[in-house]
């Protein structure tokens, strides 16, 4: 069976993966890019974005780990865009411009339906309005014989970790307070739900560590 | 004016820093000791509990700190023992046997009044009933011009937090998962409270992570 993957998602010191208040300008929510900051200066980060060469340290090893062999993402509705309600026309495509940075399926979770959006570069986003074990199954099947990368928020990482479907989360601990923010976290415990830490890498700017699910 | 620091404080990356259920079997809760198995292989645990010469590595030199420069301790009452309520006799006198390991004053925080008591090595244990303001002011003039260092538990950790009278805070992140057990710092925001995170060093089973409350 392929996995489904969690990869990069920065926790900050106090247990915030987002900030608050999310919005066109802070798609990370007040604070947030400081649990990303040891994402944007990688070789990886910098070269998706046209931003130069970037660093090609151990967080960069990390980030790249999270591209090899997905072959389709599950995105929820806020990390595709600060849109709430229904879909008021089909112009947002998506924070990432013409050419996301995906080159696969992406299926997004909403409760309002929209046509497939064929982008630039290989993304074509789905819109799943039928729930997360939909997705999942809808990104499997796109994916074939590679997994599928659950890309986020907070709250649909916390709606597929409670059911327990989520197999590899690679999570990059920040040493920064935020605050306040999205706990990804509280109230789940995670040892009932079947997950352990298996191994841990100090990166140059984050603690990077590798949780899975035990087999049943 | 002397310092109030908190050092070697483990934190799992679910944000406990202690378990549940704490006891005379368990006293750091259940699955407690995993927060601390960063601690437990140290030159600096191994030669203060007679086990051995212990690791001299990066861990290490982060649990040296804590014990530069202090000249009193403040311990919470579970800190100091399992006993809740009323001191039903003397005979308790902390978890650590004839030879405590602090060498300095330390005063207790608990409700219910008890003698000084006078520990080989240099410890003396003072019950302080007045709250942590007092048992701050009392460790202060015993120290001199050395500092104050709090040992914890969590909740009297979180206290002094939320006065704001912690200046220094050394946390160790273990790449652990507790599932339940005492939260550092939900409920806390730290940013609003003054403190920052401002350096961080890679240990070999621990990120240690120095917080410091802005000067006002």
């Amino acid at each position: 069976m392929t996995k489904l993957r969690v990869h990069s998602f920065g926790m900050s010191l106090d247990g915030y993966s987002a900030g608050t208040d999310q919005s066109l300008e802070n798609p990370l929510g007040v604070r947030g890019p400081e649990i990303m900051d040891w994402f944007f200066p990688t070789r990886v980060f910098c070269q998706m974005h046209g931003a130069g060469d970037g660093e090609t340290g151990r967080d960069n090893a990390m980030a790249e780990r999270g591209f090899e062999g997905i072959g389709a993402w599950i995105l929820g509705r806020n990390m595709f865009g600060p849109i709430r309600g229904p879909w008021p026309d089909e112009n947002w495509k998506g924070w990432w411009g013409e050419e996301p940075p995906y080159h696969v399926p992406a299926f997004v979770l909403t409760h309002y339906p929209r046509p497939p959006l064929v982008m630039a570069g290989g993304t074509t986003f789905h819109f799943v309005t039928d729930g997360i074990q939909s997705a999942l199954a809808q990104a499997r099947a796109a994916a074939g014989d590679r997994d599928v990368r659950l890309g986020g928020g907070v709250a649909t990482v916390r709606e597929y970790l409670r059911e327990g479907l989520i197999d590899e989360l690679h999570l990059a601990v920040r040493p920064v307070l935020l605050g306040a923010g999205e706990s990804l976290f509280q109230g789940l415990d995670m040892r009932a739900l079947g997950y352990e830490a298996v191994d841990h890498v100090a990166g140059e700017r984050a603690m990077h560590v590798f949780i899975r699910r035990k087999q049943d």
